[in-house]
C-alpha cells in the first residue's frame, strides 16, 4: 500500500525561516509550498521547487490570504470573487516557477483562514474548483474527507486526496478537536506512532471520547511549524514504513 | 500598415487607481498589466484582463520590483537569480488569471527599475529570456530597438516588438533624453501628432539636437500616469488613423 | 459660535493620492492624518503636517488597521492588546514628525474598521483611552455623540469633540443610516447646505423618517475620498460662514 | 569600570522570530529594538519594551529602511529628507509604546543600509541628528568611533556611545574587515574572550594584520542573528565580569 506524507513548506519570508525545510523535504512525499501571500517569496519558492524536484517530492500550491503579519490565519472579508482570484494568482505564480525549473505543480492544499473560508461555503468552493480546473484539470485537491472542498472538487471533476492528521484529536463526528482544547494536540511519540499504525492497519482512529471511527484518507499531514515537528514527522514516516506501507507522492498514491 | 499602441495599465492597488484604465483600454491595442509587485493586485489584474478581452486588446505582463511604496522605480540590489524568479512569478500569476478568464498573455514589457536593470546586463537579460521562453516561447518581448533586452530576446528565440515613444525626446544616439532635462517630455498636442506622423510616414524622429534619426519601431508607447495622458493617448491614436495606418495588437502587427 | 470642520487626509501611499489634500487643507480646520498603517507614509505625513502647520489647521492622528490593500476597512481579528499597541504606535509616529516640524498633535480620530471595533467594546475602548492618556492627557478625541468611544474618553479624562456628518442620513435613534441603503448619502448641494444651516441654527437634524432630532456636535466631518467631495466640503464651509459661525480648530472650539 | 553590552532585538515579524530575544535580554544592558520597518511590529515592540523594563535593560530605537523582504540590508534610493522622516517616524512609534508602558527610549542605533547611508553623508547625518535632537536632546547615539555619525551627533549636541565589535576583525585603519573576507568574523570562543579582555584591560585590539590599535569604545555589540550568537553573547558578558568590569546600560556608562 502506498500512502502520501505531506507538509506545509517554504513558509518563511526574506531572512525568516519557519522550519528546516531542507530536512523536512527528506521526509515528506508531497510539499505544500507557500505562494507568496501569507508566506514565501519567489526566492524561497524556487528553493522549495528545486529541493522537491531533486528529491522526487510532489509539488503543491499552498495559497493563503494576503496577510503576512497574521500568517494568513485571520479571517478577512474578501468577496468570493477575490478569493478565487487570489487562489488562481498564487497557483499561477508557483506553476510558472515550477515550469521554469523543469517540473510542474501536482496538487493544491489551502492554508488556514483561506481554507476555512472556502470549506464553509459550497458556492465559493465550487467557484474556486471550477477556476482551478480551467488552469489544470489534473491538479489533485488535498482535503479532509466529507467536506465542502472535497465535494466541490469532485463536482469540478478534479481528483482529490484525503488527509489524516496523526497528531490531532478527532471527535466522534470526524471533526478535528479545536486547538484550544486540552488534548487536541497529540505530541507524545508513542501515541502518534500508535495512531499511524491503527490508521494504516485498521483504517480507523480512536476519537477524543474513546470511540472507534473509520478514517478515509490516503495522505498523512505532518506539521512543520512547531518545535519538535521535524522529529515527529520522521517518526510518522518510519512508522509507516514499519507497517509495510510505502511513502509515495499524491500522484503515485492515486495511480496505484 | 498596422501599428500597435500600448500602455501600462492596472497600476493601482486596493482603493488606489493611477489612471482611468477603462477609458485607456478603448485607445490601446496592447495593455501592459501590472502583476502585483510594484502595483496591481489579483482583483485589479482580473478587471484588466476582462476589459482587455472584451475590447480585443492584447494582454501583456508588466512585472516590476517588489516595492509598492517606491512604485518599482528604485534600484534594489537583488541577485540576478532573484530578478529572474520575480519575472517568472509575476508572469505566471497573470497567465493563470488570463487562462481562468478564457484568454492568454501575449506579450511582456518590463517596468521601470526592473527593466533598467535587465537592460544593463547581457548575462541577466539572457537568463531572464531563457526562463521566459521555458514558460511560453511565443511571448512577444516589448523593447527599445538595439538594446540588450532586444538582443537577449532574439538569442532566446523570442519574438520582439520595438517601441517608439511619441512624447519623449531622443538624443542623436537614439537614447531617450532623461526625464530631468527640460524638453525631455513633449506634451504639446501638435508636437506629439507631428512626431507620430513623421514616424509613420518617414520612419524617423527629429532629435533633441534637431537631427533626423531613423526609428525602427512597430508600437507606440503612450503614458497613463500623468495628467492629460488619456487625452494625449487618444490624440496619438487618432493621428495614427489619420495617417491611414491601423491600430492593432502586437500579435497582429507581427503577423502582418 | 465656533465650529470645527474636519476631514481624513494624507490617505495616499507612495505615488498614490486619494484626494487633493493641499486644496482640502484650505477648507478644514482639523486634519485627521493617516499614520502609515491603512494609508500614509513618512513622506506624506510630513507633507500633511507642514501644510496643516502653514495654514493653522489642527493636526490629528487617524490610525487604522495594518491593511493597505483593504484600506483599513476590513475587520481583522487582532487582540484587544494589539489594537491598543497599533493606536499608540501610530500616534507616536505622527507625534514625532509633528514635533520635528515644530508643531504637535492636537486630536485623534479613528479610521474605519479600527474605529468600529473600538466603538463596539467598552473594555477595549477604555484600554485604548487610558493608553492614549498616558501619551498625552490633552489629546482631543473625535467621536460620534453618545458612543462607547465618547464615554471611554471621558472615563480616561480625555477631552472630546463630537461630530456631525452633514452628508449622511441619520435614523431616529441618532445612528447613521448604513451606506448600502438608498438615501443614506446626501450629495445634493442644497440639501447638504440646508442640513448644515439647521444644525447650526436649531441644533437638530431631520431624520431619514422625517422626524427632528437634536444633534450634540461641535465639528462637521467632510469626506475626502469621493468624487466631488472637495466641492461639497467647500460648500459646507461657506454655509457655516453664511450662518455667521466661525470655522475653528478643535482646540479653539473647546476653548471658546 | 562600567561597560555597556548591546544587541539588536525584536527583529521578528508576526509569527517569525529571528533569535531568542527573551534569553538575550538577560545578557545585554542595552536593547536596540527594531521599529516596524525592516522588522518588528507593535506587538513585538511592546514585548521587547516590557522585557527590557522588567530587566533594567536600556531601550533603544533601531530604525531601518522600509524593506521587510530585504531585512533593511538593501540600499534604496530615498531622498535625504525621506531618510530623516523614516528615522523620526520609527523613533516616535517606539517612544510612544515605551511611554505607554511607563518607560522611555534612551538611545538610538541605526540598522544596516540605513546606517551605512547616513554614515556616508555628512549633510544627511547632520540633518538626521538635528531632527532627533528636536525629539529628545538626551537621546544617546550609538556609533563606531571617528565616524560621520559620531561627528554629526556631537554637532547636534547629542550624547554618543562608541561601540567595539568583539567578534569582527578590524583593519589597521580601525575599519571593520568586510563580512565577505575570510577571517572577518571571529567565532571561536577563546578568541572572542581574549579580544574582550584585551579591549577592557589595554584599550586595544589586534588588527587583521597583527598590529595593535587603540579602541575608543564604551559598549560591546553582540550579534543576535547567527547560530550560536546567544552563547557567544553570554561568553562576552562573563568575560567582562571576569575582568572586573560591570555591565551597565548606556545611560549608566555615560553617567559614571
Amino acid at each position: 500500500m502506498k500512502i502520501d506524507v505531506n507538509s506545509d513548506m517554504g513558509e518563511g519570508f526574506g531572512v525568516y525561516q519557519l522550519c528546516d525545510d531542507a530536512a523536512l523535504m527528506n521526509i515528506v512525499s508531497s510539499a505544500n509550498i507557500a505562494c507568496g501571500f501569507h508566506a514565501g517569496d519567489p526566492a524561497i519558492i524556487t528553493r522549495m521547487v528545486r529541493l522537491a524536484k531533486a528529491r522526487g517530492v510532489g509539488i503543491g500550491a499552498h495559497p493563503g490570504l494576503p496577510d503576512r503579519q497574521g500568517f494568513g490565519r485571520k479571517e478577512m472579508a474578501f468577496s468570493d470573487e477575490e478569493i478565487v482570484q487570489q487562489v488562481i494568482y498564487q497557483l499561477g505564480a508557483l506553476s510558472a516557477i515550477a515550469r521554469a525549473e523543469g517540473t510542474h505543480v501536482a496538487h493544491l492544499s489551502f492554508h488556514a483562514a483561506m481554507g476555512n473560508r472556502i470549506n464553509r461555503d459550497d458556492a465559493l468552493a465550487l467557484q474556486v474548483m471550477q477556476a482551478v480546473a480551467r488552469i489544470d484539470p489534473r491538479l489533485i485537491i488535498f482535503c479532509q474527507p466529507d467536506t465542502i472542498i472535497e465535494r466541490a472538487a469532485q463536482a469540478a471533476a478534479l481528483p482529490t486526496l484525503t488527509l489524516f492528521l496523526a497528531d490531532r484529536a478527532y471527535d466522534d463526528d470526524g471533526q478535528l478537536v479545536p486547538r484550544g482544547i486540552a488534548g487536541s494536540l497529540i505530541q507524545e511519540e508513542a501515541a502518534v506512532r500508535a495512531r499511524v499504525r491503527q490508521f494504516l492497519q485498521q483504517g480507523t482512529v480512536t476519537t477524543f471520547h474513546g470511540n472507534t471511527l473509520p478514517v478515509r484518507a490516503r495522505s498523512i499531514l505532518v506539521h512543520s511549524d512547531t518545535p519538535g515537528s521535524l522529529a515527529l514527522a520522521a517518526r510518522v514516516r518510519s512508522e509507516i514504513e514499519a507497517c509495510g506501507a510505502t511513502v509515495a507522492s499524491a500522484t503515485e498514491v492515486l495511480a496505484q
